[in-house]
């Protein structure tokens, strides 16, 4: 298959599976919603993580050794930050703010974040159109047992410590999604709507959690397929088992598939549930972990394929 | 002499004094108020050139081989920002951002220029009060043969090409000199003022402008004295040589004085003028090329010793 696929998306794991659609299908054939819920203002600038790591891995830019940021990053920045009392635990290395500076400059001469995204998609000819989950800011806000932590805090300044007893989205209740959004899920122009391996509670809801997508995701004619977060039974990266496990869900792609609900079509995994649910969807086995290329096309090809038959 | 001293100051040339004032009267005994006709927005980021300068020089951090910015500066913020589209004419250093970032960001949050620079010469320890002219935003506009430039047009992108016909500080006319300005030059605490060896066209000058400050200069009974930025009959860096002889002016020490005018009690020069001028106030004649931490330090002496005479 090297057709048109849509891909909703967080960051590393749909990065890496992006790039795999985006090798199996070509350039200009691959278009990505977004998350922005983990956006956030530190130091003054408008940092957007999901984004900022698709345009890297897209662009071959991504850093692999920290599994985020650049590669050949440098860090005089926050040395020199530091040194005049800012804030450590949410390193900014030096290459990294060219995004941030000028996506902030941009945003306060009153430019959208599509724009933007796409200004900087193009410069960089990451050959995916990258649509931003929405132009208004929302705000992923955890509710854990140490009160409500803002995503970053909980994720990167707690480790995702404390456990979370719910998640929220502020402002996506009343948040139009981007220009392009519910379009392009409508749209006959796409083979596949694939839901990235990204974490589901963090990366993918805030996306389904805005005006109209969810909608859009039961009313199109495109057949939707999700690729499992879970290998062997846990998160790959990230706190998505030790998240559905306070969350009281089991560590199961049934769990997840159910989590997701009506709108899904099918879904690719490593390896059967050990107890099969009832009323499972289409399924296809692979081997869902990416390390190299080879693998991220792999799995593209996979979540295509379901999404073929279906 | 080990007393206290007021400077006015530009950058690089008034750094040099600067630091040669604190080195003899020790730390805590001496006050800048600075140049900020240069100050400008650049990629969003409230850049203030003559402010960071005296922090790079103050806290021995300054580069001596750019003569301008940051030791060790790196570059990755610039290569990322131009491959993004952003201009390059005007390098911002990855460690240089820190400061336009954080005062930006605190600028956004209301608070004053004056305060911003208090902290950050207090987190670098760097010994001397620190004013800048005005938390009012001046502008510098150098009016030349090709039209009416910005000042970082006209220094850094054209490299002062253009001949200069006049220059104006654009916002100088309605903005009150920083808190503390004023008191400062009447107050009986300094046994000095000295007119850094600057530019006095483009760095002296925008801090005269501001209301008050020159009548405050004619007021105090402090003396006054300036070290001549001319050595050798030429500039020792900058434009201040090529700019007199556009705006028609001698060459001289003695055309320094007079552009001065009133307030001034006396001048540090390197040499006599070829020609003394009529009414030449009381001269102190050294060698004023800054180029080791003792010839700073000299030079500072020869100012101070020169305002014990008047």
């Amino acid at each position: 298959m090297s057709g048109r696929v849509l891909a909703l998306s967080g960051g590393v794991g749909g990065a890496k599976l992006v790039l795999g659609l985006r090798h199996l299908c070509g350039p200009g054939n691959v278009t990505a919603i977004v998350n922005t819920g983990d956006d956030f203002d530190h130091m003054g600038l408008y940092v957007s993580p999901d984004i900022d790591t698709l345009l890297y891995t897209l662009s071959g830019q991504s850093n692999r050794t920290l599994g985020w940021g650049r590669d050949s990053e440098t860090w005089s920045f926050m040395a020199a930050a530091t040194s005049l009392g800012a804030p450590d635990w949410f390193r900014l290395g030096d290459g990294d703010l060219a995004l941030h500076v000028l996506r902030t400059q941009w945003i306060h001469q009153g430019e959208s974040l599509s724009t933007i995204t796409a200004r900087f998609a193009e410069a960089w000819n990451v050959g995916v159109t990258l649509l931003p989950m929405s132009d208004r800011r929302i705000a992923t806000m955890v509710e854990t047992e140490e009160g409500v932590l803002p995503f970053q805090d909980y994720f990167v300044r707690r480790h995702c410590e404390p456990a979370v007893r719910a998640i929220r989205f502020e402002g996506a209740d009343t948040a139009a999604p981007a220009p392009g959004v519910l379009d392009t899920i409508l749209s006959a122009d796409h083979d596949a709507i694939v839901l990235a391996p990204s974490n589901p509670f963090l990366s993918i809801d805030p996306i389904l959690s805005l005006p109209g997508v969810r909608e859009a995701l039961v009313r199109t004619a495109t057949p939707i397929v999700a690729v499992s977060p879970l290998v062997g039974g846990q998160a790959v990266k990230g706190p998505t088992d030790k998240l559905m496990r306070e969350l009281g869900l089991p560590l199961t792609h049934s769990a997840i598939m159910r989590h997701y609900g009506a709108f899904l079509d099918g879904i690719v995994v490593d390896a059967p549930d050990d107890i099969p649910a009832p009323g499972n969807l289409p399924t296809l086995v692979t081997d869902t972990m990416m390390v190299s290329l080879e693998d991220r096309i792999r799995v593209a090809r996979a979540a295509c394929d379901l999404a073929q038959t279906l």
